[in-house]
């Protein structure tokens, strides 16, 4: 398909594409003549996985450049990739040291409660930080620093968490068990957050939907 | 305080403590002398809840004014200001009509959903709109477009959301329940998707943790 046909494919505009092909976020057309080029679907597939990151996602262009690297770069397990893009779905990544006394605590805190829940995650993962981040938060307002407030949260995502693995479909090539998965993580992380939004409001309704007197 | 000591107690610079007063994020201290004002723990409180609103929650200064602004209207109910805390926690707030059938189509696969679970949701509630963002998404990768897909995680998150609720506790004054339920919803949310990303990682670890040949 010609450019104009992967723009109204995608809903992306014709300068946007442009402007990924430019950064190499999206690899050139087929050369049909000097000043056209023909797409295919694996364009249409890239782009949408883009959108997705940077719309549902929230991600920079510079963490998509960076996750598309990794996704195409098929010397490093399917594993590590992945963990790149989980890294860029993290608001506190990069990590970078931190001299406060309460974000080393809760850091710390935060990797006695995986080791004692066995989780083997990579020492520099971004979630840690992020997770340490939200244990400074609360012990601001008065809930304490424990990660254990959280074990029965863990307990089920646990369980989900595995189903959802199960779910990407290693008979397909490697670029799409990749889209599976960063797609997966980027959709559901949304759809989890709003689902829990719906059901605070069913539940603050029942306790609180007559006005205060 | 001062409110060079509410900005070393806080860990927010004086400049933006100026700007959240001029913005009356804040209110005014009571003055001692006509350049000095004496700030007390409800400014750090506000100050503390700000910072979580926009560093955990990343909401835009426009998004925090305005839940600020129910959270300090006594007129308006506890689960009314509560809502609009939960709208501008969403990505899809403010909602717009759409008139990408995918998209109407979408919103009405969740109006579905919920009334099938007999959740009481405002009808304009922004997490709607996110959930059927979600779910075009998800249509496009071939995951179909039905929000059944949901029903075990809503079903655990359902009872974890009635838990956080009855955990607000209402022998406290408006205004420090207002900050429990923002706090919880903004920090909460944070650590579930932290921890959902590291039981992901886990897991994929155990699958694919090895170069794939």
């Amino acid at each position: 398909m010609k450019i104009s046909e992967l723009s109204a494919s995608s809903g992306v505009s014709v300068a946007t594409i442009k402007y990924y092909l430019r950064e190499g976020l999206l690899s050139p057309g087929v050369s049909r003549s000097p000043n056209q080029a023909d797409y295919g679907d694996e364009h249409l597939a890239r782009l949408r996985l883009i959108r997705a990151m940077i719309d549902v996602g929230g991600l920079s262009i510079a963490s998509v450049t960076q996750t598309l690297a990794a996704v195409d770069d098929t010397s490093i397990s399917i594993h590590d990739a992945f963990g790149v893009a989980q890294d860029a779905l993290s608001p506190s990544w990069p990590i970078e040291p931190d001299d406060d006394e309460r974000v080393t605590a809760a850091r710390r805190e935060v990797d006695r409660w995986l080791h004692k829940r066995r989780w083997k995650i990579r020492p520099d993962a971004a979630a840690k930080a992020e997770l340490a981040d939200v244990l400074v938060l609360l012990d601001q307002f008065g809930w304490g620093c424990s990660a254990d407030l959280f074990d029965d949260v863990a307990d089920e995502t646990f369980a989900q968490a595995a189903a959802e693995i199960q779910f990407v479909d290693d008979s397909q090539d490697r670029s799409t068990m990749m889209r599976q998965a960063v797609i997966g993580t980027v959709a559901f992380e949304q759809a989890y957050g709003a689902i829990r939004r719906l059901a605070l409001e069913h539940h603050s309704q029942r306790r609180f939907g007559r006005p205060k007197r």
